[in-house]
């Protein structure tokens, strides 16, 4: 693999700079490739900006247009371009955060408001068909992406029942929004749950799990996510409602999936 | 009211801006009082560090405890104190964005990271009863919020059986997760849809949909999310099985509901 690995976490010393120097050293013992931008380290700006675009200010900002249009002529600001390099050249992203109010802490949400530009990650037409291509089809088809999380909470209440919703629930729209919108496949997540509370036994635990994820992260099978440009939506891009009501009864985010996902272990 | 109005767009004269201008005029013409954060206005940094608590870089950051000390010290960076007297003084949180893939942007997220600091947003004891106050109970109790988002999709995409996953389970960890789970009540969110090929007729329906959704503000049912101290949940958490099964079939975040949403309008 040659893996770019996102982290999102302002001190080394925590649990998580813990966990990404297990992986990495774990990648390197399995002969796989990578680059790693750590946002904090990298002082990353999570911040969309005119100044990003090479945009006049005195002309109002029409985001879409003024993205698509910096990035076909190459003037994205210079840190954005390097983002957009490294992904280029991975295979595979590994997107490792705390999860902070069930989501992405803001430097990370930002790396993907910023790089994920029109043209790039969104607005892109097949010439042969004229439709668009996402959710399954788009540039970055081909890649594959694992999101590696840690929370307080424990593996059950972040499961089907559990009081703050189902992990792949809350990780939607990222995994299905996000990643598989601009094509990328996705694995299932590994959550470190009980994150503040770790023992040396639970942190062993841990790093065993993270290493095999890794080991077998290029065979593991994706999430199953519904293509978009199947008979599965119709022309209005809703999905067709026999499918909507298939067996075993399903509502939410997981009527976009061909099957459950594999429940989330802590 | 007493509105404390978030705005997360980098252009005034965004259709977002407008909304907001419409908006707040609204407010002023129905008699409610109302304060703004205007993030990008204010150049807020959305990016939680050390310096955030006056914690000594030397010493591992533990997020939690330093945020709390620091909270209950008085020791948190001013501009995070003004945002919480600027939410403890409101009854009414409205929280205005453009829906940048399928989530906040940065700014945005950022603020509830830095503002919801333990001891203020989390972390707090029932000293009756031992038991944590969330999900419906804390300090924030008593408020009430709104979601107003723009997006390019078409209003039906972002519903039950729409590509996109519908606009409430999208918003699951901001609504349910952050929200509720500071105890603010959280009324359905305003989708203002197209928002890339908006017309003049377009925009003045979503203007009339925007000053009645705030007159009603005070009187519309809030998101029928279920309380975490109730019967609902066991003493792990987890929602009792025979609720997970009610009638109609539900799974993913709609089983945290006590009855389904309304229907999401665009």
């Amino acid at each position: 693999m040659k893996v770019l690995w996102l982290f999102a976490h302002p001190d080394q010393r925590s649990l998580s700079g813990a966990l990404k120097t297990e992986g990495l050293r774990a990648l390197d013992a399995q002969g796989h490739r990578h680059r790693v931008s750590d946002l904090y380290a990298m002082k990353w700006n999570p911040v969309v900006d005119a100044a990003d675009y090479a945009h006049d200010p005195a002309d109002r900002l029409l985001i879409g247009e003024a993205s698509e249009r910096a990035y076909t002529d190459g003037h994205l600001a210079p840190d954005i371009r390097a983002e957009q390099h490294k992904l280029a050249w991975a295979d595979t992203l590994i997107i490792q955060f705390p999860l902070w109010w069930y989501g992405m802490p803001a430097i990370l949400k930002g790396w993907f408001d910023r790089v994920f530009v029109k043209g790039f990650a969104f607005g892109i037409t097949d010439p042969a068909t004229g439709r668009p291509q996402r959710y399954g089809d788009g540039k970055l088809a081909g890649k594959r992406a694992m999101v590696i999380t840690t929370a307080g909470a424990r593996a059950a209440t972040l499961g089907p029942r559990g009081v703050n919703g189902d992990l792949n629930d809350l990780l939607f729209p990222l995994q299905h929004g996000t990643l598989w919108y601009t094509g990328i496949s996705v694995v299932p997540p590994l959550l470190v749950p009980g994150a503040d509370r770790m023992t040396p036994t639970a942190y062993a635990t841990a790093a065993t799990r993270l290493r095999e994820r890794l080991r077998t992260l290029p065979t593991t099978e994706p999430l199953p996510f519904r293509h978009q440009n199947s008979s599965d939506y119709d022309d209005e891009l809703l999905l067709h409602p026999d499918l909507a009501q298939l067996p075993p009864p399903r509502t939410g985010p997981a009527v976009h999936y061909t099957a459950p996902p594999p429940p989330v272990h802590g």
